[in-house]
Order: C-alpha cells, then sequence, then structure tokens
C-alpha cells in the first residue's frame, strides 16, 4: 500500500510541504476524499470542548464542526459509549430498556402526532427512509427541496440533493432559498409558499405528484435562513394543498443548533416526519425518524425496517447522555446567550467592514456573506481567503451558499461567550488584512 | 409517553407474562419493531464473548449475532472505541492518520485491482453506494438478486432485497439460490451461470440492462449455500459477459465467517466491488465499499460521496482492533477448527434424526435444514418450534430460506469447540423433545 501512511507516522503538521503532498495524493488516491476544508488541510490528533490540537500542539478554535454539537470529546458522553459497549451491544430483534427509554424521551420531546421512532444509522438513512415512507403513504414520487441542499448520500437522498453538484431527475423539483433579499421581509413566507406551489403544479402536470416537501429547518447549506420566524408555515400549508408531506431535516438544526431543540418549531409548524442525524450522538453514528403512528404501521406492513447497529443499545446510549447534557449544561440557553453574544459581535464587524454583506442566523447558527466592497455583490474569493486565513490563525470556519460566499459558522453549543469574543477578535484582524 | 418503559425499569426476564405484554404492545406502539426473534423475546442485558445474560442471570449462547463476530464487548474494540471517542471523532474533510492506516491495512487484504476504499455508516449504505457505482460506470440499470436476497434498508437496497417480502420492480431480476439440489453438484456452477445469463438477456430485452449481479458470498438469508468451492466462478463470469459488474455483499461473510477473510475467495473469484458491514466494527456503525481505482476516480468525478461518521477516527479505530483481534486470537484458525467440530456434530445428528433434511456450511456459518421425516419436505413449522425450544434452553438460533426452515447459525468466530459441544448437546435434546 505504497503512499499510505503506517500508524504512528508523523502527523500532517509535522511533515515538510513536499512530504504533506505526498501524504495528500496518496490519500486522494487510495481514500478518494473529493475535498477538504482547507488549502491547508489539517490534521487534528485530539479535540476538547471546543478546540480541535494538531500534532505540532497548536490549538484551533472549532466554529464549524456540526456533528460533536455538545464538544469535542464530551467526557460524559464517551463515558456512555464505553460503558455500553463493554455491558452490551445487540440488534433492535432483542427488547432493550435502554432503547426504549430513550424513545419514551425522544420523543417527548415532539409535538403530537410525532410519536413513533425508527432509530438508523446516520442522517442519510433517515432521510432515506422518511423520503420512502412519504412516497409509500402518498404514492407519489415528486419531491420539491431548495436548489443547493444537501439531504445525504444514498442513492435516494443524493437524488434529492443538488448541492453535490449532480443533476437532479425530473421528478425533484426545486426552489430557491427563503432569502428575504429576494421577496422583501413583510413577503417572504407568501413568496416562498408560491414557490413551492409553482413547483408541486409541475409535479401535478407531469404525472409524479407531490410525495414530499422537505427542508433543512436552517437551510445551512445555502447560507443560512432563519428569519423571520413563522416564515415557513405558509409553504408548509401549501406542499399539504398540494397533497405532499413536509419533512424536517434536522440533521443541521436538531438537538439544539438554533437555541431550541428544533429548527421546526420557530416557524411554528408541525412536520409530518422529522429526520436527525450527526449531533444526536455527539458523534457516534445514529439517527432516526420521529413519525406518526399510522404512517409506522404503513412501513411495517410493507417491509418492515431493520437495521443492524440502528437501534443498538450502544447508540442509544450515546444518544440518551447527549440529551442529558443538553439539560445539565443548560446547552439551549447557552447557544442563546453565546448566540446573542456572536451575533452582536458580526453585526459590529458588518458596519465597519464594508467586506461583510449580510449576517444572518438564530442560536449558533450563522452565515455570514462576503461581499465586494462598494457594489455588494457576492465575493467567494474573499470566502475562500478568509476561511483559509482563519485556520493559519487557529480558526476553523466553513463556507456555504450556492456561490461558496458565505462563511458557515456552527461552533459546540457550549462555546462560552469569550470564546465567542475570541473567535469575533481574530475574525476582525482577519477581514482587516483583505483591506 | 405512557407505556414506555423509564430508565432503571425491571428487565423482561423480571416481568410477569401480562407485564411482558403490555411491554412488548408498548414497544411495538411506539417503536415499530416488526418481528422479535423468538416468540418469548429476550431482553439481553450483558453480553461476553459468545455469551448473552439476560435481567434474571441466565446465560445464553449466542449461536445467531452476526455483528459481533470477534465476541460480545470484546474489551480490546471496547478499548480502542472509548480511546479514540475521548481523544478525537472528527468527519472525513479532516486528515487522519489512523483512518489512513486503516485503509492502507483493509486493502492489503484484498486481491488487485481492489485498491481503493470508501467508509459508511453501514452495509446497507455500503451496498447503496456499491450500486451506485455500478449504474453509473455501465450506464444501465438492472440488477440480478437471489430470490430471498436482503441487501439493506435504504431505498435503493431494499428494492435489491426479495427477502424483505415486497416485490421487486421490473429492472430488478431475481434467480434461485446456488442449491446443489436444484441442479445436482457437479452442474452447479454452469446452472447458476444459465440463470444469471437468462436474466440478464431478460433485462436486455427489457432495456434495462445489467449493471450488477450482486450476491451474499455465502447466501445466508437463502439458507446458506457455499459448495462445492468455486461454483461462482461461472455466474460472475456471465454478468461480467453481459456487461455489468460482479458486486460481493460480504456484510455476512466478510471478516472470517467461512474461516478465509473474504467469502468471494473460496469461490476462486475477483469482484469489481465488495462491500462490507456489520463484523467490520464488532458492533460499532461502520460500513464500507473497496473498489478500483477507475470507478472511485468517476464517482468523485460526479458527486464526491461525503459521510458524516462513516470515515470518523472512531470507526476506523474499532475497525482496526476487529482486526489486531483477528489476527492475535487467530479467528480465522479457530473459525476452522471450531466449525469442523460443528460440521460433524451436525452431521452425525443429521444421520440419526429424521428431522434435519441437510446441513450446509463452512467455517462458521451453517444452515441446518428442518425436514418432515419420511417424505423430507421442508417443515418450518418444526424449524419455528426448534429455535423457541433453543431459546428458553439458553441457545440462541436464527432462521432462513425463503419458507424459513433452515436454522442459521453464526456464533463469534472465538467460539471454542468445548462451546460447539454444548450447543450440539442441547441441539440434540431439542430435535430429540420434537420425537
Amino acid at each position: 500500500m505504497t503512499g499510505l501512511i503506517p500508524t504512528g507516522a508523523p502527523h500532517a503538521a509535522e511533515l515538510s510541504d513536499a512530504q504533506l503532498e505526498r501524504r495528500l495524493q496518496a490519500r486522494r488516491k487510495w481514500l478518494g476524499d473529493a475535498a477538504f476544508e482547507y488549502d491547508l488541510p489539517l490534521e487534528p490528533v485530539r479535540g476538547d470542548g471546543v478546540y480541535l490540537f494538531d500534532g505540532a500542539g497548536h490549538r484551533y478554535l472549532d466554529m464549524h464542526s456540526n456533528a460533536p454539537s455538545m464538544g469535542h470529546g464530551h467526557p460524559e458522553v464517551v463515558s456512555a459509549i464505553a460503558a455500553q459497549a463493554a455491558t452490551l451491544n445487540t440488534h433492535s430483534g432483542h427488547l432493550s430498556n435502554t432503547v426504549e427509554a430513550y424513545a419514551a424521551r425522544l420523543l417527548g420531546l415532539f409535538p403530537a402526532p410525532l410519536r413513533n421512532l425508527v432509530m438508523t444509522c446516520s442522517g442519510s438513512e433517515a432521510n432515506d427512509l422518511a423520503l420512502r415512507v412519504a412516497r409509500m403513504v402518498t404514492g407519489r414520487k415528486g419531491v420539491i427541496v431548495t436548489s443547493r441542499a444537501c439531504h445525504g448520500s444514498t442513492a435516494a437522498t443524493a437524488e434529492i440533493s443538488p448541492g453535490l453538484r449532480q443533476p437532479v431527475p425530473a421528478h425533484v423539483r426545486t426552489i430557491p432559498a427563503p432569502d428575504p433579499r429576494l421577496a422583501g421581509k413583510a413577503e417572504l413566507s407568501s413568496w416562498f409558499a408560491a414557490r413551492v406551489r409553482e413547483e408541486a403544479d409541475m409535479l401535478q402536470k407531469t404525472g409524479a405528484g407531490l410525495a414530499a416537501l422537505i427542508l433543512d429547518s436552517v437551510f445551512s447549506f445555502e447560507g443560512v435562513f432563519t428569519d423571520p420566524p413563522g416564515f415557513l408555515a405558509q409553504a408548509v400549508e401549501a406542499a399539504r394543498g398540494a397533497g405532499g408531506m413536509f419533512i424536517a431535516d434536522e440533521v443541521q438544526a436538531g438537538f439544539g443548533r438554533t437555541g431550541a431543540m428544533w429548527g421546526f418549531s420557530r416557524h411554528g409548524v408541525v412536520p409530518d416526519m422529522v429526520t436527525l442525524g450527526k449531533p444526536m450522538g455527539n458523534g457516534y453514528p445514529v439517527g432516526g425518524v420521529v413519525m406518526q403512528a399510522d404512517h409506522l404501521a404503513r412501513l411495517n406492513a410493507s417491509a418492515p425496517y431493520f437495521s443492524g447497529c440502528g437501534g443498538s443499545p450502544v447508540a442509544a446510549a450515546a444518544a440518551t447522555a447527549v440529551l442529558d447534557v443538553i439539560e445539565r449544561e443548560h446547552l439551549l440557553r447557552n447557544a442563546g446567550r453565546s448566540g446573542d453574544a456572536l451575533r452582536k459581535g458580526l453585526r459590529r464587524l458588518a458596519k465597519s467592514s464594508p467586506r461583510i454583506g449580510d449576517v444572518r442566523g438564530a442560536g449558533l447558527c450563522f452565515g455570514v456573506d462576503l461581499a465586494v466592497p462598494g457594489s455588494g455583490a457576492p465575493d467567494p474569493e474573499a470566502a475562500r481567503g478568509v476561511v483559509n486565513a482563519l485556520r493559519r490563525n487557529f480558526v476553523l470556519a466553513g463556507r456555504a451558499a450556492p456561490r461558496g460566499h458565505t462563511l458557515l459558522l456552527r461552533p459546540p453549543l457550549s462555546i462560552s461567550t469569550e470564546q465567542a469574543e475570541q473567535f469575533l477578535e481574530v475574525f476582525g484582524r482577519v477581514l482587516g488584512m483583505l483591506g
């Protein structure tokens, strides 16, 4: 396996440029990673709370990872995984107190009639299953998604993920992100609903019909759109009016990201199904679909869902610890508080820097547009530059939006206001360097 | 959440019949488990090696679980998961020594040109991706599977899983299991290949064409068919002759189940893709597709595969520990040795009991047909009775085959010859009770 590194080999931070380049080429060849986050790829070797550390001992403030929403290596989640894995890990063909108690607790966090849970191994599997149920229940095939959405990596979910940069099939219709600048804040709700109605009509005409409108409740890959609260309600009604179901994809927004437990509750809607993923196990692979009793009965009557590892006691133990941590550490309140500090700071920077076009978000999920000074046009190159400069200054951020001109900020929910100020200080410096 | 049990509630073994029935009804209602393994469902509370324990302290010999192939709660795998989860758990957008070293080691266990790995969270995701790649590379849609196969629970893999008891679409064609009794041992290879050719022709006629022949290398859900070694080769050639790829689904057979590392090697074939699942992480949710460089390049050029948890350092650490355990505990050799003891004992029982129709298998994967004495007809009721009687006698076995008349035996690879004899003794008693 020439080119691949043995255990104990030097970490990326200890390599010369030429050595790193050889390692990257080898990795791309063998593992085929399509893209790294940064021009200078990072190899973290340790994580602790909001920080990642590289092999040279540098500490990075992680403003981007979504999965470890409770913080990297959270000791309570780690202990729960270790204890349960040492005790028992079986499949869902057996009874399990641990799994059932988790289901009871999780379902208690959802409004009626969302009273049933199917556990999976990932958010992709959750969206895949929700789509299957929606098509089964409605007898239709069509799906409406936003134009840069990513809902998963299975065949069925890649098909509804135009953000993966592949053409979507005819029965998948796209609508623009709910950007208030396209419609005006007051008109956003009806404008967005009109887009849903148009595409539902198209699906009706082609014979596919509408099975589901599926939306990431915070539109992360579009660049984050959370305001005004409630704007989703009319779109949900429009989808239902066309006979389709509304699936809230909470893989990004769920488990406290917006300062509320679920992103959809910001909009005063009750989805027909909710899909869960990444933060559910703080990095342990677990996902789920929350649905109604009659839909679950339909699924079981046709082809019972079985996931070898999906409903395992270890997955449930990890997910239970996540709920414990959210409660005990008051992470929803903290997301609100640190999120406020972050928002205020970002708005302050937006006023002083012509490079920032817009700041959007709720809780600890932010989209910050980089713009060409003067014209205010989207500036993907500036965003690329900022993300890479932040990385060299030991802060990790991501990019989103159709043109990649939006910084995506999604730190662990445990970030303190001091750490948020730390980020703002570095971000301010990096913006200053852009001139 | 009325009906669902709180943490710390009594385990199933401590409940009265009426209490248990209430709990089962509640669980079915909320979690919608379609089926339990046994009439009297088991709630294991602890696992250790080949044994599971219930809440009343009863010890069960597990002859059925496939995921914990290295034994329940294997301390080395548990430690690896705990240590890595405490240290670092990130996604595949960062470099990781742990992940790359695992890939190098795993790929070294495959024949050329299988030199590339994409990691996923489950075997379902692995088969889903392999199917997507096969369709992308061949430009065709058709798939050939055996008539009771189960390849996963995503939309795309459920479609090629007639064993889930749902109708398959027109572009999925089924062939019978490679049962020597249908063709004769000498003719099995050419007979099975002829079935593949017939269905490939049908797919050609309908315009779908053949994208892939996908087979569980040990045909577990069909009732286990492993002999004579080499019988798959002609079928693989037939699929390739029709322009299709051969995908070996090693979710059941992989990682030593047959006494060899991979089930396909028994047949002297090199698959175009290999899919991995359950035993890969001994219960930690991890899967993968092993493929060729040009196919991976095609995938990356169209829609790069990203799995949040799929290529994580914790998944790689668990999977690395599994390879360590297989080597250090000589599990392939043990699977051969204990498998021989099991086979001899099962054949002995078959001679003395008119209830056993046939014994098949390799390594530690066995199918044992239950038959009506005299006529030798398949006897699903007897198999059901045996599995439930074994459970009441603290031995866990499963059922397979189209009519469910086959006992499926798949104990941890660490089972000793003494433990195998223990099983044989109980099985003999249970057979005797059938009369």
